[in-house]
């Protein structure tokens, strides 16, 4: 036996997220299809990440376990070859049999990119969340200091969350302003709950809209309660960038 | 009558081009079709570059007159309320009426894009051409010397070009590796044939591969024969990036 571990990139517009689901195109599912036409066999594709439905990966980590005897300089082409353009397999390799890419995984870095300018953009439409209304970002760099920490994120979590508990550690938050309006909001922690950045990016754009003052992130966090976040960003505008073990 | 000066971004993709063409969907005819709406009269739209099926643009210039007397103000967010997501109007101003964008622009920068690693990218796939043999930057920097200067391009011209004689002069060229191997070749110039930068980002490709010497450009521009010069690059990977008046 063997165990595989790949780094994935994917655009997830077209995806209803990574979990397999009966009856609609999802990552995970596209990924047991390409390995099944390679070695012939049924796998479990293991995730570090489940990302939601058109969330994006510029590097998830994965693995899954095989009898199959493919050169593993061979495994990068010969899924690629299978799998749909929106999914690309960029690096593969032999892992312990104990690696667990989702239960090893010690931190996750996201990308969260907003674009704040008056007119829509055609080439970023697919990567970003078109906010018209100009941003306060110094005003969103202090309020997003008040997610740093270990903290009990309930009011961050998705009301369908599955999370034996909702205590999670921020560990840092980066807020960039680019040219031509592309704000990026880069946050780093140990592990997240669903849709927990989108609401963090969502809370953070009414700060910067003046909707919400920065401290009141430290009472939303207190109140331990979904309703008092502000509304989930779209998924468009999320990319899981990096994996850390 | 007034003559209104637009700048727009738009992806390529599932366009056959800017120019008009009856039953193909085209830049040109969305935007016709998207003035028409708002100001209810059918025009003419002059664009800077007529841009092939497939090419990107992060800024075109356009052109149309009207006898509307819709506010400027009020023109881009019209326009794109009308316009399909892949094409937006960026800016709106007043031009004097005898304002061409086509003629009177005086330079165009394009950016040619390569991703130039051993696996396909999900994410840059619809804006990048996908060489997975290591190329020569330092070689194809070489070989870009020999574009620059006013000359007979006949030998970079599509087979069907329309150009009253093939005499540009290219301007710059500059080659740059990013991380992830991506490649961009950014070319300045006054004005292009049709395809010549793709045919130009297909035999600098060609010197990369050690398929042909940097010193060869120069037999194949004197040589004044399409035939000479090597394939033309795909679409995907170009973008108008700038349009000089």
């Amino acid at each position: 036996m063997r165990n595989i571990r790949l780094t994935l990139e994917y655009e997830g517009t077209c995806y209803a997220g990574w979990q397999a689901q009966p009856g609609l195109p999802t990552i995970q599912g596209a990924l047991a299809a390409a390995v099944k036409a390679v070695t012939g066999t049924d796998v479990k594709i293991i995730g570090a990440s489940r990302t939601d439905a058109g969330v994006h990966a510029f590097a998830q980590t994965a693995n899954f376990k095989t009898e199959s005897s493919i050169p593993i300089q061979s495994v990068i082409n010969a899924l690629n070859s299978k799998l749909p353009p929106d999914i690309v397999v960029k690096g593969a390799e032999e892992a312990p049999l104990n690696f667990d890419s989702r239960r090893d995984s010690t931190g996750k870095t996201y990308i969260y990119k907003i674009l704040n300018r008056q007119c829509p953009s055609a080439l970023l439409r697919r990567f970003s969340w078109f906010v018209p209304q100009r941003l306060d970002a110094e005003k969103m760099r202090e309020a997003s200091g008040y997610f740093i920490g270990r903290k009990d994120f309930s009011s961050f979590k998705a009301a369908d969350s599955d999370a034996v508990h909702s205590i999670r550690e921020v560990k840092s938050i980066e807020i960039l302003e680019n040219p031509d309006g592309i704000m990026e909001i880069t946050v780093n922690g140990t592990a997240f709950l669903r849709h927990m950045i989108r609401i963090m990016a969502g809370t953070l754009v009414a700060v910067g809209k003046g909707k919400l003052k920065p401290e009141d992130i430290s009472c939303i966090i207190g109140e331990r309660d979904r309703t008092k976040a502000y509304a989930t960003a779209p998924a468009d505008g999320l990319i899981l960038m990096k994996v850390e073990y």
